[in-house]
């Protein structure tokens, strides 16, 4: 399986486009679906797991879910090339880490903006990424392919409870509703402690990049639902389009413009010491990279900064983390070797800009 | 008094000349007497004081110890002109801190290189600096210093243990020697705690820039004699300039070429984003700017960065510290104004050279 073609662009969640996708880089929405007849993954045979597989591979690509959708089997993936898939956020970690006995893959469209993992933590686990503020629209395309499925697969559901799932966080709906936002003045200031106060009131998870108990790295926060039972999609869609996510924008902008106001010297501080040190440095981690790049993203925003463009930063963003930066280098690093390859390619990109 | 003439140039420790002046940044040697038929500073009266402070006044400037030698009643400065004095070496911390009550002063050389406090924990404590390694220099200069007042002053002596001094580290030749060393490679690689363990075997102090107490900001350690008592001071002076500073500059200098040889990625990481930070910063604290310098002024050094030279690392050095920032802007300043005006003084200084 050749995914080498991923690395020359950045991928859906990481495009830059969409609605206000200065604050919210991507919406996300997910379903889990498990089919009936078969035990959950962890409780499934070896042959059992092998079938629910062979069957779901079939279906998803006869359906013809998505544009030019490519398979890959994640146990006979190289290491790498699950890291690239956990780094473009196709898979989870849990998926790309995984015992080699547990058969499993994915199925991705060509944009990447559907992924369809399969004998995850449930038998299907179905996403939809859209750049900027796109949930609407996700929800739409998730409830299109949930559908397809259907008529295809047969799914574990309980006229109770709803869809049967593997862990009971995600009975009922199945769906988890996500925006991955962009949130620097807020966490400058302080404030982004209040947010996760509220957004625990109202029974929201924020989370790092990577998911569940990965640390907000580059002042990314995934704000998602906890709840799944007992609350319909169109409600908890509406809450994250009506209510959350216009909610954080305005905190955000509130807390841009008071730096801009009451402490520009602090904003253009933290502005240019990241955009001298990505030009500079001989050695960087890829967590160094993502705050500077956080940085640098708000000094382009808010207008502060033009040396370089949205689209460079996020391919900056993908390209110096470890999978992608030794696929672009065609070679396997140690991670000193990688600190020196990503600042050196950061410096030669930006060099260009 | 109106020290400012004394914000447009360096001072002596920080000329940047004389031998081994890349490793070796300041020579300095002090020494401690006190007069006959006074109680020390401590346990002195308040009439003791003053007659002490007007007798010592009085023959040193009389004694023409230095060319051009001002006097300063340092309980009648400014607290900024005494922290002026602190930033330049020229007087203790505890001698710009101590109670108004305390009458006091110091005698400077109009070039910085001797000065003489008045009533700081002895009656007297004179003090030869010299930029570069220059131990001999000092010690001759100091010598007939200390001669010249001999013959003016009566000084507290005991012929079995030596000059009396407040302190009992102090007594015999009540000499200290002391260099100031820029370490940034042992410092680096880690080596400099065995440089100091070894030191500590020799009955050496490694102290940081502002002497007792204080810790190594900027790669800079101040390595000085703990022993007064019971050995020559020709012995002491000889261990300094034959074993001890010729053994630690070995030692810099094999770690900085063995960083240049084995890693040199991780030397250029700190010089190049030392030089942005410096160049692009909007705020920034003493300690920092210190730091930063050090890793330029190893650059320079070490020809790898050569957009600077030695004379404006030294300036901006010393052109940053709280009440040389103040006196050259005209005007006082809090914490959170200083940060800001010393990072657009470097921005300015450095887009000049």
């Amino acid at each position: 399986m050749n995914l080498g073609r991923m690395t020359d662009h950045a991928g859906e969640w990481l495009r830059g486009t969409g609605p206000q996708s200065d604050i919210v880089v991507s919406s996300r929405v997910r379903l889990a679906r498990n089919l009936a007849g078969y035990p959950f993954v962890n409780r499934a045979a070896s042959r059992q797991r092998l079938e629910v597989l062979q069957r779901s591979r079939q279906q998803i690509l006869e359906g013809k879910l998505a544009e030019d959708m490519i398979w890959v089997d994640i146990n006979e993936c190289e290491p790498m090339d699950r890291q690239l898939l956990v780094e473009r956020h196709l898979i989870s970690r849990q998926h790309a880490k995984a015992s080699d006995d547990l058969p499993r893959g994915v199925a991705v469209g060509l944009n990447e903006s559907v992924s369809i993992m399969v004998n995850e933590e449930d038998h299907l686990r179905v996403q939809v990424l859209r750049s900027g503020m796109q949930l609407g629209e996700a929800f739409e395309q998730i409830n299109h392919i949930d559908d397809c499925l259907e008529k295809r697969l047969d799914f574990a559901f309980s006229k109770k409870y709803g869809y049967l799932t593997a862990c009971p966080t995600n009975i009922g709906t199945g769906i988890r509703v996500s925006v991955m936002m962009h949130l620097p003045a807020l966490k400058l200031t302080g404030e982004i402690d209040k947010v996760k106060r509220a957004a625990k009131d109202m029974h929201l998870a924020v989370r790092g990049m990577f998911g569940e108990g990965s640390d907000a790295i580059g002042d990314l926060f995934q704000i998602s639902n906890q709840t799944t039972l007992g609350r319909g999609e169109q409600e908890i869609l509406a809450d994250f389009q009506h209510t959350v996510v216009p909610q954080i924008i305005a905190y955000e902008q509130q807390a841009r413009q008071a730096l801009v106001r009451q402490r520009p010297a602090l904003l253009d501080d933290g502005i240019w010491r990241s955009w001298a040190i990505l030009n500079n440095a001989r050695l960087m981690r890829t967590d160094e990279v993502l705050s500077l790049l956080s940085q640098i993203r708000l000094g382009v925003t808010m207008g502060r900064l033009e040396k370089v463009t949205m689209r460079m930063l996020n391919e900056l963003f993908l390209m110096t983390q470890p999978a992608h930066l030794q696929k672009l280098m065609g070679s396997d690093m140690d991670p000193a070797q990688r600190r020196e390859a990503r600042a050196t390619l950061i410096r030669k990109r930006l060099g260009q800009s």
